[in-house]
């Protein structure tokens, strides 16, 4: 898309590999959501506990994939959309481990909700995580393909997510209030909505940098601010 | 501390500029999450109104202060330090733009506990709130200044914010086991407490760039993720 420079060869191999990594980063943050989501509807304490160690990973990838963005800013000076890329991707990298710090809430969550008889049967709960899993996956093929319909996919996506949370807070509101034994497994769930929101959230930051690589079309604050009414 | 680079007096201008509108930026999110506090604790409606409305400002900056340190990357291609405090001015200004949006979700939480009586004195609520906003004006301080003694007081003081929350989610846990009638308004503080929590965790992730700015070394990953449990 841009004119070529002088140390293309070099520079597009590390870029490749900068996504590459991105992708490899993302992954390990769907794996903590999809595997702390399976934790709670199967009530799998073990499995909990495991998204808790799985963290060390993401953060490893968080701290290399910075100084791997720092290097090739430091010492290829990319200019046009290489540079957008790799800016893109700084910011990327912290929505990602933003991510992996909900799985880690929700994990934590779930440990507790397993302290608990089982409140209800979860159906709108899961869902809100094959959402956000998706979106997650669907920003980063965006971003690393350029593809801005894709991306505008995970915008559209991002209101069904927030739509379904007010629901859940609706419901778990309604239990607690009914029964004051119940206040804290239905806490817990209501907690894990608002961070399957949150990862919602991240993943539409990234498609929007997917979008403003494209287009360089700003799609930040065109709608509602920070995140969904909690009602 | 880095060689002067031969585009020095131009880009030393630009940069002292950036710092003074992310101060700019961090002195609007500041003064939102303060008047969000005070609508709740003096029941003021109007007050939560226009934090609401005052979100348009932070959004601006966000989009400005982006644009800066990407032409600033893009003509001037600094290095070493330099670079080191662009790219940090970059995750700043999205840690800035998550504050004003919490401060968002405070005003809203609070427009719905209005709607009932006061459930009890607001004391340790307050406290964060005024935790929260000195950790931030104090990051934004160790930033432009390249202070890491402040920085670290702000990574301390971090902890107190996490025990606070905790006590107020156990205090609020209370009061709606007790009595199903204060479901919403117990939910909406705790909620409150929750923002304030990651108001807190942005606030030590510019610190942490501080830190890093200075001293080269990296100090994210070493405590526990994904802010305090929830309990």
């Amino acid at each position: 898309m841009d004119a070529p420079s002088p140390l293309i060869p070099h520079f597009q191999n590390e870029l490749e590999q900068l996504k590459a990594r991105l992708l490899v980063m993302a992954g390990a943050a769907e794996a903590q959501v999809g595997d702390a989501m399976r934790a709670l509807v199967d009530r799998d304490h073990a499995l909990a506990e495991r998204v808790l160690a799985g963290d060390a990973v993401i953060n490893q990838l968080h701290v290399e994939i910075d100084e791997r963005c720092f290097h090739m800013l430091a010492l290829h000076q990319p200019m046009a959309t290489d540079l957008r890329v790799v800016v893109s991707a700084v910011k990327i990298n912290s929505d990602l481990e933003r991510i992996g710090d909900f799985a880690i809430n929700i994990a934590e969550a779930t440990l507790r909700y397993l302290e608990h008889p089982s409140l209800k049967p979860l159906i709108d709960i899961p869902r809100m995580g094959d959402i956000a899993q998706t979106m997650l996956s669907d920003a980063l093929d965006a971003y690393v393909r350029h593809d801005s319909v894709l991306a505008q996919l995970v915008l559209d996506s991002d209101d069904a997510l927030d739509q379904l949370k007010n629901q859940v807070f609706r419901d778990l509101i309604g239990f607690m209030s009914s029964d004051g034994q119940v206040t804290q497994p239905a806490l817990d769930l209501l907690l894990i909505s608002r961070h399957l929101e949150r990862i919602g959230d991240h993943a539409t930051n990234i498609a929007e940098e997917a979008i403003f690589i494209v287009s360089g079309r700003d799609v930040r604050h065109h709608g509602r601010e920070g995140g969904a009414p909690d009602v």
